[in-house]
């Protein structure tokens, strides 16, 4: 797939000069071969690769910071990679440019258990933070599915199916070291839990997808492992008792973990993936978290929220055994819907409303679907309104693109329309900078742009994401 | 006490042209009265009150649009106004201009009881928003003490007593409608829970302390409320005693709602003022939300701690006149120790540091104030590490005001080397700007100033609060 921006981007050729003082400081860390490229010229989107000139391999802060002033004296774009995971475009090299790679920023730099926090280097992920954390008795929750990097993840504000409970990167990084557009190198914030200090420049940096300076340590907040957990999984007769039993859910105030839902053709494809037999119906998966007691009155109280919405059946499995069995399943649930259409693509897309109108936004964007005979499937992490719609399409019938295209963007004009976001944890990268706008207005649009300038007048960090530079 | 910026303050008088224009808009709803003027310039801070040259009151947000259209034509400053509780001179006219009042603006817009949210305009505040909303079975969380008006609350990104299971209002506050120093009416995001969509303007916006742009409508998170509610008095040989129950009780997971800690000094003020007989030592006073049994069990666990913490009483209260009775003391704190210097003037101020670091941070503080024999009480949000001191002072006395600066600027500079904030909540106003220097480094401030320049060209929005221009 192109992108219509892709077409009109300027791009500059890489100077020699600037490639030779880049060898001469990372040696052979820094590469223009055409594999090292390619590689860093793609992410998990359904665009064709676009190639960076050069890749350079950072270790430290003060080497992205080298980087950045003299590609800035340049006027050469500046790419930060992490896992390449994004899912809408983000890492793509509109314009060619420098594709800085963390992932040898890799050590985990301090854990305060008391203190429930870790600071981290960009490149970290969130599996390996969690391995090295494992005998305090703390753990990082936020899992947005790929093992992403924590610099990666608070670039574009990820979250995933935890958020529920222990919310998002935007709730749960506390400081940031960023590279600004100039080559200064900034802390945004302290250890402190809370502060009224000044303006908030950790949150400005989180969810700016690398456009606003590059985020080089992380400190995030960890929470203890709780002392108990246990699963319950739930079928229902529609999309709307499902839902419904969500918004009850929460307004008990029961402090679920995770409520995952899943389509009827989820559900479907995972028995097949799987070898399960989860009735074919409309799917809650739930997770708590807290003492033995809680854990037990929890599901009680949601078995019976559930039994008024008419659920066709209700089990709830405390085995470590059982719950791993069931969120595999969901977690496999991606490479089950691809198994619908074996030559096809995926394109995925996410969106995120006011709960009570989740199920009519599932439903309108199901039918949707269907009139247009998209093989599709959805997925949602429901106690926050936020759902995800796969569709799987030849990548090469222009037609078929267009109908998944014409799809998304309805559903996001729907969730617009009841006062949703255009994504809840996807981010815009270059798939969704249009949405940006009907969702936010010309004017909240060009206080966008009052920012972009401001932080990088050159146009030089990851150009042609989130807004038009004009 | 005066302000040393007061001193060389620039100070334009109002044209009579723009007081023309706003008195043909405004009729008698703008004041160059002399106690109109006094009223809105001073808040509860230490400072001599710096009047505007005028007082606007808005009832909608295209007026306050209207306002700074006119005052941006004739670079005049615009201070917003809530209900004046603020502590750090946030609301003092430092260069005279007009202060729009915004407490007119006082309509409930809408209550989304099943999303759990409520958007207000700016003037609502907290304990209204309560009672319009009590039917609902929500209610919203943050209580900085002072009936403070929402739009306030997010300008200084004020917290409180429930923060620590609640969250501030950097987490509470969904979306916001501003008025940019042009004139312009933004909206900055949606009543989605969450978002990737673009930069976070609503975070930029939150705690910016009016220098940004002008609040008038505000989107909360509300919460169910709670099936049960106990609370438990504690207290103990030590202040290190103390945190260290509440380090403990969080990291077992325990949800508290509210944790707050009360030196010697504030219980001997409390027993004399509520007359009651707390033993007077340091003391925690805890409360839980949640189910019967889940606040039942949560009490209990915090027990066992604080035995083998040698607490020497623990009183568990399910009573509401019981609970309602402590928590009156502790709200009543200030009174008290008003009353421990009669004829004084309290000066408070507040940091906040990773709780491994609190009992030291209290402590040397502690240890300050006696070295220097000041009147004082500390009391604490010690869950999130948060804690204020309150010095009571001779404002006609000099030396007196300056050993209880030099006590403030020993705790700031000590917070902030145990990686602490110099205010976890009151905010920066004029009182803390070179604090927040000392906190975040030159670079970092550069940073905040070019958002200030380019979010507000002209230095028109509240000039002199939160960073120096220049």
């Amino acid at each position: 797939m192109n992108h219509p921006a892709q077409l009109d981007a300027v791009r500059k050729p890489l100077p020699a000069e600037l490639l030779a003082a880049l060898e001469s400081i990372f040696e052979d860390r820094v590469s223009t071969s055409q594999a090292m490229r390619e590689h860093h010229g793609r992410d998990e989107s359904s665009y064709d690769p676009m190639l960076p000139d050069a890749v350079v391999f950072a270790q430290t802060t003060e080497e992205v910071a080298e980087v950045v002033k003299l590609c800035n004296a340049h006027d050469i774009p500046i790419i930060p990679y992490g896992t390449g995971t994004s899912l809408e475009g983000h890492i793509l090299a509109l314009r060619g440019g420098v594709t800085i790679d963390l992932s040898q920023m890799n050590a985990v730099l301090a854990v305060h258990a008391e203190d429930q926090t870790a600071t981290v280097q960009a490149g970290v992920t969130r599996k390996q933070l969690n391995q090295e954390i494992r005998d305090t008795g703390l753990f990082f929750p936020i899992d947005p599915g790929a093992d992403a990097s924590l610099g990666g993840m608070a670039a574009t504000r990820a979250s995933g199916t935890n958020a529920v409970r222990y919310g998002t990167m935007r709730e749960n990084v506390l400081a940031l070291t960023v590279v600004t557009s100039d080559g200064r190198i900034i802390k945004t914030g302290t250890r402190a839990k809370k502060s009224s200090a000044g303006y908030d420049l950790t949150r400005i940096f989180v969810g700016s997808e690398g456009t606003l300076g590059i985020i080089t340590e992380v400190t995030v907040r960890l929470y203890p492992q709780p002392e108990a957990v246990s699963a319950a999984v739930c079928s229902f007769p529609s999309t709307a008792a499902a839902v419904n039993t969500v918004i009850q859910t929460i307004q008990m105030g029961v402090p679920v973990a995770r409520v995952e839902f899943l389509d009827e053709n989820c559900v479907r494809a995972i028995n097949a993936y799987d070898k399960m037999s989860l009735p074919e119906k409309p799917l809650l998966l739930f997770e708590f978290h807290g003492s033995e007691s809680s854990v037990q009155e929890q599901a009680q109280v949601v078995q019976e929220i559930a039994g008024e919405q008419e659920a066709i059946a209700f089990e709830w499995a405390t085995r470590p055994e059982d719950r791993t069995r069931l969120w595999a399943a969901r977690h496999n649930a991606y490479f089950a819907m691809l198994q619908m259409r074996p030559a096809g693509r995926a394109i995925t897309t996410d969106a995120c409303v006011p709960i009570s109108r989740l199920a009519e936004c599932i439903l309108d964007t199901q039918a949707d679907c269907e009139k247009n005979d998209m093989i599709h499937g959805i997925v949602g992490h429901v106690g926050d309104g936020n759902f995800h719609v796969l569709m799987m399409v030849d990548p090469d019938d222009a037609a078929d693109v267009a109908r998944a295209e014409g799809i998304n963007q309805r559903m996001v004009a729907r969730a617009i329309s009841m006062d949703g976001t255009c994504t809840g944890e996807h981010g815009v990268g270059m798939h969704k900078m249009d949405f940006l706008v009907q969702e936010h207005g010309e004017e909240a649009i060009e206080t966008m742009r009052i920012l972009k300038r401001a932080f990088d007048p050159k146009n030089i960090l990851n150009p042609g994401k989130i807004i038009r530079w004009t």
